[in-house]
């Protein structure tokens, strides 16, 4: 914990690796268009077992980072982060999530937003959502999602919403329509640009730097 | 727990995945025969870490759901679910399975039946039986069973038996032959019908809408 | 616990599956030579997870059975089973093997045989061993065995002679040098023989039933 | 524990098996050098399940083994052996390397250095450098380390720098580059003399018994 945010019933919002890196991006992107700072670093045990060297030669072992950030009446608690747990440890990921959910239940958060990438043959900028209520689906179909419409949600993304709706919390992901062969920038500035709508702030399309506008 | 139902000493039946979906294809059929009610729902960390999502976009962590039904004398207490923990995570299948029979116990259940397939080359209707007593086998087999000649039973299909044995309850499996290839409904109603025989109630065959029927 | 026998430091001695079949293979001749009884049962949720059926349909979980015999003024107690954890599971296989020394602790144990087999190009009836002191192992040398000379021991032959050395208590092991291809019965026996010859008694060759003798 | 030595703060040096085995022949230059006598033994439910027989027979379970040497005003606490735990047991591998730094800490070591092999296509006894800071990094680089640029530090060599890291204590991977190809004893003696010349005493070359220098 680096420092204590005054947060309060604050939107959680996860944006990790997974296919097309599309999670992760969209975060990348909602933290730098509304500031967000770090305020806390989560480490696990149930992480890779290397540390990341950087370019200036230092070494950190893997992390998710809790930023905070506030954009008009609607304050944002984002978790960015590198890596998940491996796929063959199952019960440590259900661990993890239910450790981020205590960690949010601290700032009285009861709303999860989930971002990941949705494989399809030919994506064109669809946002797919899974809800943990038909009402909350359909909120978000107005602002131009579309319904997914049954399969799986796979990973954190899939988890922390699962596991949110067991606490009887709100929640929904976001999946950005995506071939997976690439790191989709494209796709997850759909799923950003569609997060930023339903909370009542449109980002304007010149708003970001050029070289991250998707074509 | 969604509501505590009047059990006493009910007949368990597990209905999960597996050799051509018999044993849940079975339970959903006991399941609709008995009109059975959810009454519980278990969650785990062995379960598998992706959230389901249905046709309205509803997104639901993998779960068993606990149905009860009473059929003339007979109480059911049926468990469904479409996963099962990894086959890697062996001491977590334990554990699960053990959580079960505590949950059980607190309806002074004593007698477990598990179903499943059993793959022949040329499944035609036979369902075996192994059991935690041979009495209890002869049983089986004056309904009409084939005594299971030694092998093995994988996954809850058979822990949930033999930890029931090591608690001294009763409890049988039976497994519908099947070559496990496709989803094998005829097994499965064949497993469905030795078990209603078993207990007293024969099914009417046409008792089933037109669809559920085998050939 | 199915009995509580009058055993006062008596000779471990370990036969489960490995290469050859030998340390099982082994274990079983032992038994039947010193007409061993049964007197207790381990489980473990590290076995696999699922249950065996004989031939009367009588299904039971993965266990050790641990067996009392005396042979002289020796006492013996011999651990058999089907089953070996996971190789993946590796802290689970660390767990079970201290299990089975506390118990051991009990009847004042402090001497370990453990039994395997050991591939080799051209086994020629020699049986290889480990021990925790190079006394110990001379002493087996006297009786005819080769001593191995660098390399590793796998599972639980390994391991609950490791364990045993840490807990300073004496022991070895006796590996039956075999090709590994096929279930080694003539290996087996090659170890049999060394191990009763180490304890003072030499198993006449004429005493087995006919179909157990090797070539 | 064979013995307490009389360590105040030393700098603790780690050398396992890895990539062309760079590491843990450091280590055992560093040993051989410094004259470095065994004080501990570390023993872990983690490593491999088999014992190691040497030449004489014995059989040794799996362990670190803990060095104590004074080298003018530097003491070393030197951590040698000859496995790592399982990839796939990741919590395994966090909780061990949090054990030996809890372990470490006893002593008042608030400096770790861990040595790997950096595999690169054409190694030509550069030692690459990653550290807890960028001014520790710039020291190693002054005395001809290369600052390694970014990437990920596999195993031990990095997970004790990453959990050292968070416990605010200072330290530096030092990894040979090698073609990992085959057991690299230039590149580890590459990585022991910068070592010895960061703590001021660089070995002479004609020190080492003959067949121990590199070409």
């Amino acid at each position: 914990m680096l420092s204590k945010p005054q947060l309060d019933s604050p939107i959680f919002v996860e944006g990790l690796p997974g296919f097309g890196n599309v999670g992760k991006t969209a975060g990348q992107l909602i933290i730098e268009f509304t500031h967000a700072n770090v305020f806390a670093e989560l480490y696990s045990p149930s992480f890779p077992d290397y540390v990341s060297v950087d370019k200036s030669g230092l070494a950190v072992p893997p992390k998710y980072d809790l930023h905070a950030a506030t954009l008009g009446k609607t304050q944002f608690l984002i978790m960015s982060g590198d890596v998940q747990p491996s796929r063959e440890d199952v019960v440590a990921h259900y661990l993890l999530c239910d450790t981020v959910l205590d960690f949010l239940a601290q700032y009285n958060c009861k709303f999860v937003v989930t971002m990941a990438g949705l494989t399809t043959p030919k994506p064109a900028g669809e946002v797919y959502v899974a809800a943990t209520s038909t009402d909350l689906a359909a909120k978000a179909v107005e602002k131009g999602a579309v319904l997914y419409g049954g399969g799986r949600i796979l990973g954190a993304a899939g988890l922390l919403l699962g596991l949110a709706k067991l606490r009887n919390w709100e929640g929904m992901c976001l999946l950005g329509s995506t071939t997976g062969l690439k790191a989709d920038r494209e796709a997850a500035y759909s799923v950003f640009r569609l997060l930023m709508r339903m909370f009542g702030t449109e980002p304007p399309p010149n708003n970001l730097p050029e070289d991250k506008k998707p074509e």
